[in-house]
């Protein structure tokens, strides 16, 4: 059995990670550290968790992590960055769910999260933890920069018609939604109850940390720049990313369908509906999977539907699948209960 | 005071209608009919109207509305067209929330609707209710055809655009979000509680009934052919719809706040945010309001964001103005509530 | 035109009373103070106001209401208290929707709120705004200390009962739900949507505030000590109580609809259903109508089921209930608009 | 492997019983029968099951269960006892979820239900699937009578003290609120999401179906009539039962929080809070738990809160439970993942 951390526990992210990691058949959980919630029982703050394990959460200034194989940071941004090096050189694995080893571009994350980066040796290194990009990759690295919720689904979205290179790479768009867990699990007037319940808002039109991210993956899918228009809305709901995806086919004749299914076969996460049904947050929810339908209505534009579960795909599952490939286990290990519906 | 009808007033736009007129000084809720709650009382079926109306619902068939002036028909597509040139013929003016006089190519309109118009000779002399078009025509007319939901916000949003001559018009997306309340109020599985709470999903996208209405009203303010790619979602919300729109910029010098700020200026019913916040469906539930956002992200692609209520500015309100309009009232009368938040 | 003012306007009894007044065609509101948000637009902050309201908030500290005739307290408890004395000398009326008078024995106030009271002798004067209690002597006061949310929703399901001696004032249950802006419009995580969508739970279960103040006047309307068992809960929604009371015949053959029926006749705000349907938050929201339904299944316990919105009938609507006695307008004044459903 | 199979799998518990079924690692899913979706793959009407599940839903006339070792009924009242006699004759064992064999007395159970009862021989042999009560003569029977939802909280919520015999059986009361779910998946309108969402009512509250049934359960408990006032709401969300209940102390010296501590000690789906926190419908949905606080407040009426999600503890993960215990496997085989939060 491996020993694994968590860095930043308590957020969504982290407290998915340990729910996931319970059904884990080949790890344990070693330690938890939260800033905030110190020396508190883990099943105290998420009761839902009793019985289920009996840790407490730690400071993190005070746990080096020298009894654990695996760490994952649960982090907001600027902060994995201090830690990561020190753990990597004492042989430590690291996966990172922040945004600090995303980016290769030193410049573009700097500028974009404000601050300077302090480990910036490091990002070339990092293999980008997108399994259906890179998992060759990533089974051979010790240091994984999993990709944001938004990220993935758009990613995902696109890739299969920018490696074929049907679409116009220089007019994409990508309206979607996500549900408010993806603000994080801190106290803000915005995402409380009674201001986003029933209600639908953009936000972040004229810029979004994601994109930077997106628009890096896609360039590469595409073999060039690439100009992507990106909206995120915020959905009256807990979980869940739906990215409705347009784009305008330059190969009139392409067999999107068929593309899909060719791109993604055997992918064991990635699932087509194959047009018998539309995708929905709730056929993914506390799920690894991303539901995938592509369409084509009359004209030249092509509408790709894309649903994950932002803590599951969008972050914590996906970290798993990666851990799962950075240790040579079945990459599905850990992740394969359905959805719970309704 | 006016003596005013609901054919179909138990449905969602009907008693929003109810509602709305109640509070409407110059008009008296004269006849209610309903096939199916035929003598029940409405306030025993909404009991939210208690001590607000004495009424009960009659059958449609039972009714000839001769002591009406003014008729509104709040029923499924198929159904005014064979009872309006009737009441048109004895004087009464008649405002249509159904689809059937809003398209003027009667050959679209049987293919979309799958049955054959059985007035078609009305269709021409119908005026299309969305004010801040028609506003003049709709003074002088006994017919109005008020507009769908999606197509008013899609429209509101994509006109100043698209008058003004500066965007694509062959390349206009919309990626719409609907509250469950669009669906009606019948019994449906896919819109329980159970099943459309915590989910979001699109549907529809092979093709919509409202997109030959938006590619009506966008043709006649572009001047020309235009082509909207339209993808409805569900939200998982009662009320409100929310609609982004991509469209391509060809004058990027353009200001595109300036020109929304002149097209709508004086518009009682529109709001233009000014890029101080976004907006949300909350902002206007309940209310008439249509509220918009221009903003221009790095590239050329614009974004406009829309919200108005789907029953209200999209259905019974959009039709009360129209009332207004006809009656020769002032446009806001019963209008005005601002909406109940949180 | 009487000129009003607010204090503490950005909470959510605070603006809900905005809404209310703008709509009141009696009175003026003049002053806005917000110690948090002070010399922001009131509707930057609320969208949904703008074209409603051309006012910023002010400091509660550069404002001394020398130019209003009413003030309105929207504040957290232990705040008016020490303003209100003032007020009064200068012959400005004060409707307080906090704590700071309801209670009579000072003691017990200073208990529950773990304060000192700063202006004791004002608590006689002060009359408590149940206006189906206490309507002649709000008719003649200047200080009026609207009743908590709970406590309305209580003592009116419970009054004919105990002022008519039929039931056992010694064994009275009270299980009651609240949506979550009764937790005020402030950052907390348990009450974020993730928190507390789709989830029901009990809370304080071992005392609450608003016990006291219901055990005050419930022991009134029995003319003799009540005990209380007292349990609220959260409930996943925005607005609305919904109390569930039980209670002990002692006189079985109490014909219980008539006896509701003979005290609240007359009542503009108080809506019995007589058994044909069962009341629900949604009649109500938005509304200052207080439904309640009676019903006695077989054995002894009485059950009476009452919602009203908290934010309305249960604070700001209630407020204003208030001001219109206080001002000798009728008492429904800009109180009447029906619930927006669905 | 044992083969199981389900009638009326496409309700809410039967999609819920294959999802369960789907993980235990000592079961086949055989068969699936479904009147109104025969023929229909189980993974197109509930895409959340794709990839897990290769079967299509069978007409219940043409099955006759023979290749079956366990046979579910997820079917209405008044299914199961037309057939479960010839099954159990073929040496099949029964898990019946439905009313059918709940209810020992025969002239209860068809004046409640309207109907009459066909088997009433196999009425006394059947064993009332309550673990915590029954967990011996359930691992030596073939048919087993699921307990409804709500019975399941009330029951274990009164059971501690009623067998204690600490409190006054003459005067028990629960006051519930259930997810939508609890009316089934089947359209109507009352649990449309724009008819359920952001509202909060009671129903039934002159009697409801599953009053005999807690009123037989309790009774046993006691060793003597009891007399349970209940009343049932619907709370605005999907899956979960909360259960208030309240009794009055006659043993005031009792600790009851020991007496439940005791008598729960060793039960492996009920978590009782130690009073650090209060149940919550989240912490257990998805799961097995029953979750239950017990209060004392001043004054001698006790308070118990008992949440379960009314799918699985309430339905489909009771049902594992019990064929667990039938079959002699480790009862809690299959149901231990913990809650999806949030």
């Amino acid at each position: 059995m491996m020993k694994v951390g968590i860095v930043g526990a308590t957020g969504y992210a982290g407290v998915e990670l340990i729910r996931l990691l319970l059904g884990h058949p080949h790890v344990i959980i070693q330690r938890l550290t939260s800033r905030a919630e110190a020396s508190v029982r883990v099943d105290h703050l998420f009761p839902s968790l009793r019985g289920h394990i009996d840790l407490a959460f730690e400071d993190p200034g005070a746990v080096d992590f020298g009894d654990c194989d695996i760490v994952f940071f649960a982090t907001p941004h600027a902060v994995s960055m201090n830690t990561v090096p020190a753990l990597l050189d004492r042989g430590i694995k690291i996966i990172d769910l922040s945004a600090d080893f995303r980016l290769s571009d030193i410049d573009v994350w700097e500028s974009w999260y404000g601050t300077t980066h302090v480990a910036p040796e490091l990002v070339s290194t990092a293999v980008y933890g997108l399994p259906e990009v890179n998992r060759e990759a990533m089974r051979d690295t010790s240091l994984v920069a999993c990709p944001g919720c938004y990220p993935t689904a758009v990613q995902l979205g696109f890739l299969p018609l920018l490696e074929a290179g049907v679409i116009d790479a220089g007019r994409l768009i990508a309206s979607c939604a996500s549900g408010t867990s993806g603000a994080g699990r801190s106290a803000k007037v915005n995402v409380l109850l009674a201001e986003s319940t029933e209600t639908m808002k953009s936000y972040a039109v004229q810029g979004h940390r994601h994109l930077p991210e997106m628009e890096q993956g896609l360039s590469q899918a595409a073999g060039g720049d690439v100009s992507l228009t990106f909206v995120p809305h915020l959905a009256p709901m807990t979980r869940g990313i739906h990215a409705t995806l347009f784009a305008t086919l330059t190969e009139p004749s392409t067999d999107v369908r068929a593309l899909f299914n060719s791109r993604f076969a055997g992918e064991p996460f990635v699932r087509l509906t194959q047009g018998d049904y539309e995708p929905e947050t709730r056929h993914v929810r506390g799920t690894n999977v991303c539901e995938i339908d592509v369409t084509q209505p009359p004209g030249e534009t092509i509408v790709i539907t894309v649903t994950i579960d932002n803590l599951v795909k969008g972050a914590s599952g996906q970290a798993i699948q990666a851990m799962n490939l950075m240790q040579g286990w079945d990459e599905t290990t850990g992740l394969l209960a359905p959805a719970v519906n309704p």
